[in-house]
């Protein structure tokens, strides 16, 4: 399995395609081509996961309508939901201003996004001081 | 200004305060000391914008009750709004399964959280394909 995409690697010839050279004007990938990928429930706005996607990944999700992924620990594609039947439906992806974060946003089907079983990956919480704005 | 803080540096022999020892047994920063922070209105559940956060800016953030990142440019922590007056009050700080991700929910005060004057950095979309569930 390669590594994630970049567009032309050094000592390759060929040059990004239409589609993937708009996505390279518009998109930064950081030192190791990857960008990260917010996933967010279309229908009640719950955050559900953060995941990382290379060119390819970010090619795969615009094209088919579902989340693809660029797993930097098993270093492969996995498209979310494929094995365990809880799969995103794509309705939205959306880049932030400095074109280095996309939001996408997605019909979830099945339990949820998270391995564990829950819904949302963000089941666990810090303590935190509340303080009211002095508005 | 020093870097990020990584929990004891390399070389130095200061040891982990209890909260730190806390944090660093429940996240997962990665090899810059660095962990993305999702920020989210709480009131309306816009993803507002993701920003980094090293330990230091994890224990800001927790015990002011203000959000406080680590600039990867300027090499300086920043506490959002302290200029623009675009404040964010955290109302809860929550992380994912693998500890690696912060989701931050907050108040957000003034224009919003884009430095572009938009309310959520993500005000720009890709075109993509939508597919609908077969179910």
């Amino acid at each position: 399995m390669s590594g994630p995409a970049r567009g032309p690697e050094p000592g390759t010839s060929r040059a990004p395609t239409q589609g993937e050279g708009e996505l390279l004007s518009s998109l930064s990938f950081d030192a190791s081509g990857l960008i990260p990928a917010i996933v967010q429930d279309v229908e009640d706005g719950t955050v559900l996961m953060l995941a990382w996607m290379d060119l390819e990944a970010v090619r795969r999700t615009l094209t088919t309508g579902r989340t693809w992924f660029w797993s930097r620990s098993r270093k492969e594609y996995w498209c979310k939901g494929e094995t365990s039947g809880d799969r995103q439906w794509v309705r939205s992806v959306s880049y932030d201003c400095d074109g280095d974060v996309l939001l996408v946003r997605v019909v979830q089907e099945g339990r949820g996004a998270c391995h564990t079983g829950m819904r949302s990956c963000f089941y666990r919480e810090l303590d935190v001081v509340s303080v009211e704005p002095d508005r």
